[in-house]
């Protein structure tokens, strides 16, 4: 049996991987397995970042945003030599299986070593924008929506006091989930995402319409990778409706921080507690994640960045409930 | 068509009804259908305390908690005088759709009304403890499990302090979701449910063990129907470990409101939103719910009481991941 | 005795406006005398956008962010025949009182608008900034600040976990006290306020000896307002130090909504109460402001930007226990 | 000069003690003073629960509630040989100053210590409940409240949809404060507090009233010490008023624990470097507090458990503005 693995966070950090690094440590351990520690992702296999942890090294991180083992981006990782570098680190501290917590460019990395070096590796799907396929679920996506609609209610407050229409840029290079959710939880009057090409005239005939029926508070919720851009958003609506009062604020990086909710603490521990029961079974190369529901595993190099698709129902609800 | 509905909550109140209720109103509007709102649940109907409702009259609600349309329990309609007074006033004022937000004892009612009066109706799975068959989702359960979280991290700061041990109970009568989740999401060390029988000598064993080790502080999660008891378990612990500091603590109330979760706000507006579009295809008698994150519709009268099936993976999870 | 009062918010909304409004409503009726409000602020007197409140008007406000009354910017206001207009409307509403709830914009159009019309007005300090004299508290600073150590507090996750510089945008257009107390309650490791010249090369000497040190994470709170500006020290401080990941992000409008803190709420409470006091005792042309967590009146016409003095003692500690 | 000092926590913990560790630890290390922590208050003390700090011990605990160091109450502190001991063991470890952080029954511990073996000591005033006598500030107090009002905003909701009086127990065995301060920012109809007698006739009365003129959702906040007390009192108005729907709850613990407001980082953090300069400048025996906003000192014999003067005005406010 295996008999001692290692735990890294790769990529941009989510609220939850500290649940996930909680569980695959305390996991092992009970099951008879040592565990090291990685700091800075693949940079720390490299560097040889990597320390023995015990049971209490991870006491009182559930609740707590960012990650523990911190995380980094590693081009010396991108080539076969710094690979080599890892492996041969992972073999020194006796190292037979890896979990690597984080999103689809991470688990290409993993897949590269285990081609190269046969390290067996078990992916967790760690990104808060909810855009890798084979799983419902992603560690950090249910609490950055909540620190969204937080943000945005408090802005509505003052939106609503001085009838402004704000433009507000969330999360979500390439996903408008965030976004959508987000935008449907706060009453947002719009929501652009780069799902959808956005219609700037749509937009506004919505504002022209909303401005005759004395409607004066606008929120418009858009994607970071909508194709059309909040802030060009900004000028252009500024330009057509030069009466009103248009503010323009982007979340920013409060989204990736936080305590976690309950689902992610909740699933981020089920899925780390899968992934040392996987290893532990001889399981390699594949992506534990959550589909229905139910804990479900994918072959971790037909993992890609995959977009959930977008409802248009979703997109339906947010002018008719806005209305 | 359907020309005018009417729309009321009842039973326990929960985060996201108003986010229901605002979907319910404004999807009947967008689509040319009436909406009369019902104070105080199906007393309200018997009451005739019903009025018309406009889509600004639930503008800023989908952020708040409880239930702008009040709610009540009803011993009148469970007479059949009393439905039948419920029935003639809803006929009054042209009612042809009823949407019903509550729980399955709210949804038993329905079937009453529907059977002598053959008014369509239409059910939203509301209630905080997630215990309806027919459906993953029931408003308000997402938010009471991260309100549980919250003040569950702040008495773990006191425990941690003074190396206590407290037994926290939390709500669910019948069903032991909130409180396996806020465990796990909590990191305590046991959690007692209704559905498993409470063995207090191993309890006791667990916090010898941990007494043993010097972990001195310990959280145990107690549902509300467990058969054993929060306040007895007090008294046995205590007994048995009077050198123990233990303190015994009833979140209670606060579990019911506060401002709704993105997902309790989407999901229960996207159930008011899909109630209406059922009533205008002709549907009735059914529960419009969320399987595998679908919508789904469950006949009325087979929805009952029914939990959902407690994982014995995740009643593994809290030792293995709090030890 | 005075028969009827009217109360406005005016500039900028600050959270803790509404239980301001609410004490003034309910203290006025307690003691026999009428209410009106006015929206939007000045504009709304001349636009006459008066109307009579009554107590439950005021229920259920206490805990919201915003103003209800709404608040606007009104140039017309600033003209002589604007003010004859908003006196007409007064008048023409049997207005024998005014309460006044803004900063000391605000207090200057009430100065005039006494001086020509002889209206009655108490004022009461509301803006995020504290930046009034005469008082040291001025509603919605309380709330402001811990809304802006909450998103730090999220930021500090992240750049802990990527070991990042973030420079942070906090408001405070004139005063850095906003900056100064988040900067301090977060460990920032500088503050920049506009009350002291930015010294770049010594914020630039103190991140080298923190990286010297092997101290990667590093947050430096800016007011809107300092003299140099988050986004050219962004600029600047990349430039000196090409390895480091430098993030700059603005907290903006969030630090102006959300529910009111207590101490807001309370303080908010007592201004409005003694408000209507004041006016009913005859009082006219003061500030009803905390002195010493006491009552303390101003004249308004002495009232003005005035900055709290920054504590040497306070910009000490910033580097202090940071360190 | 000093060259050593030791710091502690004792008596119940408060939100703001690690912010004021945090300062006392920084502070000395910067001005070359060496920091010994000891773990659960005097009896640490005794036991020889004593470790060198370093200023890296206690990065991140300024957000954190609790106590890092621990707290406890201790028998063998009140005892001579107790304290000889306690002595022995500062004597051991070179420590020549101690800052006590705690409430009155600490500082009398402290005055003790004192007397009998010369040990300069400097207090920091610590409990949630701000009983003590020259100072206006104590660590914890301004977190409390604010945790106080969320949690019965949150009752309010549920309170609001059924039409419910709810009871609410909140903390303060002496001390009305936060009763009196939750109460108010709650908009709660009654508050009572151990400052006055109860008059339940009284009490009775305004339900009555409010019930006459269909205002049926009622907040009572009842201090834990309160004369009569918060269970006696839900029988008491249950016996009256049968047909109402009466609940009683208990806060608890959650009050202690929880992220600590700005205010009480920033003032914890003034605390706590305040008492380092004044061991440092040879001050012995003095707590060092706030008053009217400027740090202040009490010779530590003189300071009691005193209740800060309830303000009857803050107790009208309560009737008039929730009628």
């Amino acid at each position: 049996m295996i008999q001692k693995i290692a735990v890294l966070t790769s990529g941009g950090d989510a609220p939850g991987m500290n649940a996930a690094i909680r569980a695959v440590v305390r996991t092992a351990i009970y099951h008879g397995i040592a565990v090291m520690g990685v700091r800075y992702g693949y940079q720390g296999l490299i560097d040889d970042d990597i320390f023995p942890m015990e049971s209490r090294d991870v006491a009182n991180i559930i609740q707590m945003g960012g990650t523990m083992l911190k995380t980094a981006r590693s081009k010396d990782f991108m080539t076969e030599e710094g690979r080599s570098k890892a492996a041969a680190n992972l073999k020194k501290h006796g190292v037979e299986g890896l979990v690597v917590i984080g999103g689809d460019g991470s688990f290409r990395g993993a897949c590269a070593l285990h081609a190269e070096h046969q390290m067996p590796i078990i992916g967790i799907p760690g990104t808060i924008d909810k855009d890798i396929s084979g799983t419902d679920y992603t560690i950090g996506f249910d609490t950055a929506v909540n620190t969204a609609i937080e943000a945005i209610d408090k802005i509505r407050d003052t939106a609503a006091a001085h009838d402004r229409l704000f433009i507000i840029e969330v999360m979500g290079r390439d996903a408008g989930y965030i976004a959508l959710n987000s935008g449907i939880a706060t009453g947002a009057e719009s929501v652009l995402v780069p799902e959808r090409i956005t219609n700037v005239e749509r937009v506004a005939a919505m504002i022209d319409y909303d401005q005759k029926r004395r409607k004066n508070v606008h929120i418009i919720v858009v994607a970071e990778g909508d194709d059309f851009g909040a802030e060009p958003l900004t000028h252009v609506l500024q330009h057509k409706f030069p009466a009103m009062e248009i503010r323009h604020t982007v979340l920013g990086h409060i989204q990736r921080g936080g305590s976690p909710t309950y689902y992610d603490r909740v699933q981020a521990s089920r899925l780390g507690y899968h992934a040392v029961l996987a290893l532990k079974e001889g399981k390699s190369q594949e992506m534990v994640g959550i589909v229905n529901n139910h804990i479900a595993f994918a072959h971790m190099d037909s993992v890609v960045k995959k977009h959930q698709p977008i409802d248009d129902d979703l997109l339906d609800m947010v002018r008719v409930l806005s209305s």
